[in-house]
């Protein structure tokens, strides 16, 4: 593996799990892979999860990661072509880019989506700029319409999950997804990411569940089932992934904010005792209930805790490909 | 020892004073202990020398250390139980420690009381919340209303500078608290700690001076001597603890900024040469002249780097339970 | 080498340059000089190549860098002899810098002018303060006046290009330092310190070219030609250096912006083919176009990765020194 921005960059999602999964009963196993190598951990966006699993994960590994908070830190970059500088933006990704290139062995981004142009966002203008100008690995902690360190983690714990309480020889998991309320309109990354997971993996029963005009871009659900009738798309589900997302077609919207849209366990009684998941940072009594996210079904803190496991099988192989 | 929240999770201080003074001259001993360690240093306000030094002390341990500036890289937290999370705070303890506590195996924490309401900053809501959630130790690195970290180092420099130049046999030191203006209401954390710890130690005569109605909470200072003459107070000290607090009763005032009651020369002109500490930051020629800063009798300096071993006996003892 | 705060506390530019290039050879081979060292980068203002490279530096040493952004982090330093501290500043620097003093081996500082009083900035305060009462050896990662970490890296790359590419004995290089647009005022560091580096190593025919009234400070420039025609000074030039100042004199002001003064394939054409430098961030199409910076004059990449080898030469001497 080269990159790391989407499922495109995984030869096999199974073995990638089973590598994270191995690295989650010997964590230092590997300490000698990523010894002198060092990794930068770029944030133009804040990150808790994403920045101390990643952070950890090279560490395993014997590399030496340096967080920089780019806006906080640093200054502001500029990623347009041709750009006359005479605004805000201060350092262009040509430039800064190719330095990272030289000072780092692996660089990771972690880039917000505006929610003002979706042409712009679903361009990865910024990532992309990144792996052309870095010369280095790229990974992804989180870009403009895709997350795919969670996604991968998102694989990680169902397949955990179903090895410790199998489903029954030749049955399949039902997984469905489900659009939750929020106060703010968030990126459709998550969503957009865990589909394109689950669809790739393609071991599953795919159903996602939404209001109408909440609809997914089409390159990330082809192949889920895609319903508005949240009820009907629980039913004996094994997995509830709970997630909002702002609108796609009329980009970066909130158009109902419905809290019958919240799982609680009465919604919850009609799937197959489901595992409930969910990315994280949640708003509780928003989008997901206390009751959920306090009780049996909640698998949220595993999922997050799996975060480290995935980090650190995406930089073993990265590291692997620099021998 | 387990957590570290107050004075009351030590067992002898006697012996962690004797730890940290031995860590002091031989800083890496115990570089082994904490190989393969990792401790989470979350910061939910600013800090420099409680940062630095327990940075510093945890490496010296061969731990890993790192770093999270809470409201500055990540979000505002939600510590209040059954909240409806539609405002400003993004993600809630219940959610955030558990996983910190699997990325981690001590957490160290610092969050300010809000100086707004009285019953929810003694409370101590913030660090019980992580403490009930996160399942690792925890440690104080300041919280609503102490400073465990710092009084500690407070006993390890009285007592240094008592070794250095002992006072004659059977003579108790007498140890003054003196309030001292600030432009700014400040938490009572540091002198609440600060007596606390002087009374569980119980080897001085410990006399507390600050103007009328800036009288601190009884469970702290019970045993101490109270008055509202600082002239008196001083009277034979042989140690002076300089410090400003805003007041508990009426919470969270300022309701003098005398200057008379600020530490001169001239003050010190009554006591036995008295040694005289600060916490720091110390806001010059308002809380503590220049002079006396400036001059022999402060051991400001070698207070705060003794923060390094203060630290590091108390990572230590709790790296110790985690064999 | 005690403090590296200037090219006078150099002994030899040649000895250190040679230095910094075995290093870009053989980065750990000094891994063990820096063991059980720790060094402290203080950033009282943002910065990206510094920071990150003075990092990785120290790491290749063998030593324990922590970075400490002062203002963000921590709180507003004082630096003011005799201050009454009821304003904004929270801690003085005589009472922060012998801390740091104690907890570190080495201390690296940035902090930038003010721009709006000449004599303030000039008496480099800030620095001479730390210097004053650290205690121990203290690195400038740029100053109010000077930016010598960028001048040494700028001299390791004019000596590493001419070594690729000699000019005919005997033939001493041209070296010409242009302003160029901008559109913010900017300190006169950079240019300054490059100006004392290059004077301070004799080796070339060195000029600057700048709009008038933008005379640089001469402590600095004296020795080297100046000139208003920009076009007369890039005649036959084997290095142009590019970067805006604001005003020295009438201190801190834009008084031109004139686009004629950026640098162009067009305007370099009268050089002996010159390589093209500048110390980043660049604003592109403002200071420098596009045509240049991705072109084959450049050198920029090569001089910003340079600042790895410029550090770690600097730190080795120190950590010398300190033995």
């Amino acid at each position: 593996m080269k990159n790391f921005t989407s499922v495109h960059d995984v030869p096999s999602i199974d073995e990638l799990v089973i590598k994270a999964l191995s690295y989650k009963t010997t964590p230092f196993i590997d300490k000698s892979l990523g010894a002198g190598k060092r990794i930068g951990l770029l944030f133009l966006n804040p990150s808790m999860r994403t920045r101390l699993s990643t952070q950890i994960a090279a560490q395993n590994l014997g590399m030496e990661p340096i967080v920089f908070n780019v806006g906080q830190e640093g200054w502001a970059l500029e990623f347009e072509d041709e750009a006359i500088m005479s605004g805000s933006t201060v350092e262009h990704v040509k430039d800064a880019a190719p330095i990272m290139g030289n000072y780092f062995d692996i660089l990771a981004i972690r880039t917000f989506p505006s929610l003002k142009n979706r042409e712009d966002d679903y361009s990865e203008l910024y990532i992309k700029q990144f792996i052309k100008y870095a010369g280095i690995p790229v990974v992804s902690l989180e870009s403009a319409t895709l997350h795919p360190l969670q996604s991968l983690t998102d694989i990680i714990t169902i397949t955990e999950s179903l090895k410790k309480k199998p489903l029954p020889a030749g049955k399949k998991p039902k997984i469905v997804l489900t659009w939750a309320p929020h106060v703010k309109p968030l990126p459709q990354c998550v969503a957009n990411s865990f589909s394109q997971w689950v669809n790739a993996w393609g071991q599953a029963d795919f159903v996602i569940t939404h209001p109408e005009d909440y609809e997914l871009d089409e390159q990330f659900t082809k192949g889920a089932t895609i319903t508005h009738n949240q009820d009907e798309a629980l039913k004996d589900a094994d997995f509830v992934y709970v997630k909002n997302w702002s609108t796609f077609k009329d980009y970066g919207k909130i158009y109902t904010n419905d809290p019958e849209w919240m799982l609680t366990n009465k919604k919850l009684a009609v799937t197959n005792n489901a595992k409930v998941m969910h990315c994280l940072p949640v708003r509780r009594n928003v989008e997901l209930s206390d009751e959920i996210l306090d009780g049996l079904n909640s698998i949220v803190t595993q999922e997050a805790s799996n975060r480290v496991w995935a980090a650190q099988a995406v930089l073993s192989e990265i590291l692997e490909s620099l021998k």
